[in-house]
């Protein structure tokens, strides 16, 4: 089989854990397997190079700050490549620039746009390992881009898309998908298999294991992903299209997000383009909104409310402050308390009442339901963050996600 | 004028060094002369990466080697376009692939073997100062090299003759070339202008102020350096091709090289082929030697004493041993402690007397001259070590070098 595996910064942290991870790779290539490896930056250099960069300047322009912490990745191929050889595993590193990631212009947020693989194929016929510096490409300018948060993930599955591998291994320092975050849910059970479309939803509301876009790239070009930990052997949990089996379970897992705030603009005028208006106003100001709640309009006003992200807080009043509706300042109330709370389930589709069992959970505890939001997959609701712990471990209860005997996490 | 600025690892050691570097090429730019900044890495991260490359492995391949430290002059580069720009000087960082730095194929030390230039032309026509990184180069298989020791003021040299510059700054922490080390001649004098070949000689013998190779690319492409402290603003040493008013110095500078071993093949048979034999082992065995002198023979048998760089005494020791000549093994004598004392100038061509001068000084002191080599415009002494600082300061003195009023060190 061919593989690709992806070690994050944790999992090359420092000087012995990268030679545990030659190790692994060592280990894999025993069996026959024809790997491919993807590094990202060992722990806590970014955050130094980060430092750095805001020594120089406030504003550090993105084309600098691309170059400079793609150094961070250099370092790392360079050393798992030498550690490998040194192990008798013929390995070569190659940046971003070498496997021809090609990205889009835009710094520190690109997108791939072009993996040519030419020099990763040959490297794999004259049987080296390539070891890939992730989180890295280049644009048509010739100037090196970065791919944003979770980068490297992406490298790693856009890596298997362009050679066509059997499997992409995503190492973390987590056993794999659970049904409930493992710190709040002590009966949380890991999830053998789990299809794109949950994992996409668990990780963009906060199980935050893989990147959502990574997700996204490899459920478009059909890429087997595989979540498992460096440090230990355990069985990961693959992720692949749903099947009939997965669609058994009506809920794969709970989740939840504390990082969001409450934002209510009062009074609105009800009549059309005010809405429109509020939303193009936050999207300039770059603010992210996730859920919206319109109320019923009384006396020919209405209220909305929306989540936003907390740290877009400051944005959204600043942007909202400045904008006035018939002469008249908008009024807005912020509640930073608050906390999402999803379940996730391809099953759902073909089980009903996983709404009101999640509704009527909620209400056996007291706890109010501020807003919901559902699509095909997941049911959200917006709480009080002080009941998050008592949210999820009541819906894990309630959906039986809990280790069943021989399979505790 | 075109300038092209050399700063070096101590010069952009720390944040506080980088914002100085950024305001010395503000203050440049504000006189109105266009240039280019090459840089070295922080001084301590090639210590740093080398020193995480022993702990993957004990030879670690060099093409990760170079792929590795080329990671240190892009952090540089970075940080310095990020403060220049904050300082209000535009600013852009290239890399050695980006301003087309083509080497040789051969890693840790490669040549280089063209530069484009088309992307500084393009960036200083902008009006932006490209920040360059020094020291690497990439080679025809589009892998990283880096070219050696000293390499950041060879890229510096090599980029000035690429795009026509009016001189090439390299910036220190020496105020330029003395008549001797002010550590051991307080009376030492900085040279306003001295020639390539002296510099060169200089530089070899072991003022380390400039490395060969630079010195030899500036002089065949005719680039007139200067070479500076960057934490002062006094004037520097001018180094240009020789002129009349330079030959009314016999000597310029006396210079010395204490990393030199003396060693001795005693009773070899004299006959053809012996010596080209024991040179062409150590050759082989990669062994720079230096000086070389034969003994007259007596009786059949001559002895040849050759100077060696002391890091390469345990090659020789290993090469020497594994000859054999007419099936006996041949008896070497070792001499570590010793030093090679050099005075150099263009204008002995013009005056004799030097060699006389020279060794009367020496003998005057009572120290033994053990080896002596000349060219036409240094002569070499091998001493004892213990006798170093001595031999210079009486030198020095010999050939009147010292500090004359309104110009000391």
């Amino acid at each position: 089989m061919l593989i690709v595996q992806k070690y994050g910064g944790t999992s090359v942290g420092d000087v012995d854990r990268i030679h545990h991870v030659a190790e692994r790779v060592k280990a894999a290539a025993a069996t026959g397997d024809q790997l491919v490896v993807v590094v990202s930056a060992m722990a806590g250099e970014t955050d130094r190079l980060t430092g750095l960069a805001e020594a120089m300047s406030h504003n550090p322009s993105a084309r600098e700050m691309d170059l400079l912490l793609s150094s961070g990745e250099r370092v790392t191929i360079a050393l798992l490549a030498m550690a490998l050889t040194g192990a008798g595993v013929p390995a070569q590193a190659f940046t971003g620039r070498q496997v021809g990631i090609e990205t889009s212009a835009v710094h520190t947020r690109a997108r791939i746009e072009r993996i040519s693989g030419a020099r990763l194929k040959k490297a794999l016929s004259e049987g080296v390992v390539p070891v890939v510096a992730g989180f890295q490409g280049v644009n048509a300018h010739s100037d090196v881009t970065t791919l944003g948060r979770g980068g490297s993930d992406l490298t790693a599955v856009a890596v298997a898309a362009a050679i066509g591998a059997d499997r992409c291994d995503i190492y973390t320092d987590v056993d794999g998908i659970y049904t409930a975050d493992p710190r709040i849910v002590t009966s949380a059970r890991k999830l053998e298999r789990v299809a794109f479309e949950e994992l996409r939803e668990l990780a963009s509301l906060g199980a935050k294991v893989l990147q959502t876009r990574s997700v996204l790239f490899a459920m478009r070009h059909g890429v087997p992903l595989q979540v498992l930990n460096s440090f230990n052997d355990r069985p990961g949990t693959l992720v692949t299209e749903e099947d009939v089996a997965m669609e058994q379970e009506a809920v794969s897992g709970v989740t939840y997000d504390r990082n969001q705030a409450k934002v209510t603009v009062a009074d609105l005028p009800d009549h059309p383009g005010v809405a429109s208006r509020l939303f193009e106003t936050l999207s300039k100001a770059d603010v992210l909104v996730d859920m919206i709640i319109q109320n019923v309009s009384r006396e020919g006003a209405t209220d909305i409310s929306f989540t936003v992200p907390r740290g877009d807080l400051e944005r959204v009043k600043a942007a909202v402050s400045a904008m006035e509706l018939e002469g008249e300042p908008l009024q807005i109330e912020v509640d930073a308390e608050i906390a999402k709370i999803s379940v996730v389930g391809v099953g759902m589709r073909s089980h009903s009442g996983v709404a009101t069992r999640m509704f009527s959970t909620l209400a056996e505890r007291e706890i109010n339901i501020k807003m919901i939001s559902t699509s095909e997959i997941k049911i959200s609701c917006v709480i009080d963050d002080i009941y998050t712990e008592l949210a999820i471990r009541s819906l894990h209860d309630a959906f039986a996600l809990g280790a069943t005997d021989g399979d505790t996490p």
